[in-house]
Formats: C-alpha cells, sequence, structure tokens
C-alpha cells in the first residue's frame, strides 16, 4: 500500500470513521474480525520464525511474502477492538485495551514499523540482515502480547 | 503490492512451496487461518456494500481503504485449504475445493482481479464508476460461494 494511503487508514481508524462503523457491529463479530486477522498475521510469522531458524529452508520469494503479507495485515486488526468488545465472544484482550488506549495505539505503530523494516530487509535476501529485522518484529508481537493479552 | 510480487505470490501458492509448508500445518489451524482471512474479506465488503446502498454515508478515502484491504486479503486465503482440510475444525468447504482445483483457482483469480478494478473504481471517488465495480465483486464472491461453500 502507499505511504499516504497508510497514513490516512492511520488517520481515518483512529477517528471518526471507525467511531461511526462501531456503532453498527455487535462485540462478537469484531471480536472474530481481530482475532482472524491477528493469526493470520501469527501464521505468517510462523512461517518466517521458522526460516530465520534453519527449521525450513530459506527462500527468498516466499519470505518476502511473508513479510509483505504481514506488513498489510498488521494495518487491519486495530479497528476490531470497538468499544465493549472486551466480552460478546471468547477473548483474550486485556481490559487496558480501552483503559490505556494511547499505549496501546504506540504498540500497533511499533508493529507497523518493525513490518515495514522487516519488508525492506527482506528484499536484501541477506539473512544476517533479516534476523535482527525479524527479531524486531518478535519484540513488537511480545510487547504488545505482554500488556495486552491475557495467557 | 506490486504486481511482480502478485505474480509471485500466485507462481508461489500454486506449487512447491505451498506443499512444503502444508506437511508442517494441522487442519484445523489452516481451516482457522483461511476462515480468518475470509471473515476479513466479509468484513470490509460489508462496509462497503452499505455505502453503496447508501446506509452508511459514503466516504472516498475509506471506501478506497476498504477496497485496497479487500484486494491484499485477497491474495491470502488460499493456500489454508491444504490437503485434507475438508474437516479438522467446523468447515462449510464443499469437497469440490480440493476434486476440482482449477475451477476454484479460477475463482480465486477472478476475485483478485474485481479486486483490483474496485480499487481503481475507488479512486475516483465516482459512486456511478463503484457501484458497478463492486457489484463485480460481489459477483465473484457469491460465484465462489455457490459452488465452493456449503450453506
Amino acid at each position: 500500500m502507499q505511504q499516504t494511503l497508510r497514513v490516512l487508514a492511520t488517520m481515518l481508524l483512529a477517528g471518526a470513521v471507525v467511531t461511526a462503523w462501531a456503532q453498527d457491529v455487535k462485540p462478537d463479530r469484531a471480536i472474530k474480525y481481530r482475532q482472524g486477522i491477528l493469526q493470520a498475521q501469527g501464521w505468517n510469522a510462523g512461517i518466517m520464525n521458522a526460516m530465520v531458524k534453519g527449521e525450513k529452508p530459506y527462500n527468498k520469494e516466499e519470505f518476502l511474502l511473508r513479510a509483505t503479507y504481514l506488513d498489510e495485515l498488521s494495518h487491519m486488526a486495530w479497528e476490531g477492538f470497538i468499544p465493549g468488545s472486551d466480552q460478546g465472544a471468547p477473548t483474550k484482550a486485556k481490559p487496558e485495551i480501552w483503559t490505556e488506549p494511547a499505549k496501546f495505539k504506540q504498540y500497533q505503530l511499533d508493529l507497523q514499523a518493525a513490518a515495514s523494516k522487516l519488508v525492506v530487509a527482506a528484499r536484501s535476501g541477506d539473512m544476517n540482515v533479516i534476523k535482527p529485522a525479524f527479531n524486531d518484529l518478535g519484540k513488537a508481537c511480545g510487547n504488545c502480547h505482554d500488556d495486552f493479552k491475557n495467557k
């Protein structure tokens, strides 16, 4: 996605648009939506992790594809955390998501930055460049899970 | 995503890479993965549908964002239909997905083409351009559901 559209997405989804849409959406649907995206992030991260660890043969094109998918997905889940969706379907979302929105938002931005950097690293085809970028992505995932996701 | 990467994705995911990954993945995980992506497609399509029908105010930027998300997602779900994942978790996938792979693949390509065209239409900001493109997208969804998804 172009950078301008990314910026637009951030502006839009932080503001009135989501609020308007949220009024139409039931919590269980929002929960399933966000879980679907987050699980898809994990699907792609899992494959990249296997390549970084040498458990699966490294393939430059596939790694780049996975990084690109994760970069795209990293913008999508957050609008699913609508007010009131701390319940309505099984969820591991902690209440802090709604009581510490600035911190939650910062973690989203950190993930998106790490995912963008991983795409750039993946284009190099050099595992010495990819590995630290992938580790940074893993930290971004982990930081958010530690503070905002129940075990 | 750049067009070259799109083509690469299609090549990769049609071939050996998915087969290799599929060996490591349990059917229930693949089912949940693909359902998450398909549900996210529906999430975005639902919002665009509300705008096309006038149930939600049309917003050019949001519509373009939704079309872009759907375009990105339209490449992701299919690798989740690994052999043996006709069961393992609740699924509406028909057996024809695995017995008529060429037809199933064509429907994927049709969806991806419709989603790409919708992004272009969305950039116009003209509902007279957007509406037929959105209807084509709806047909692509519906054709696949008719033949490959149980009610």
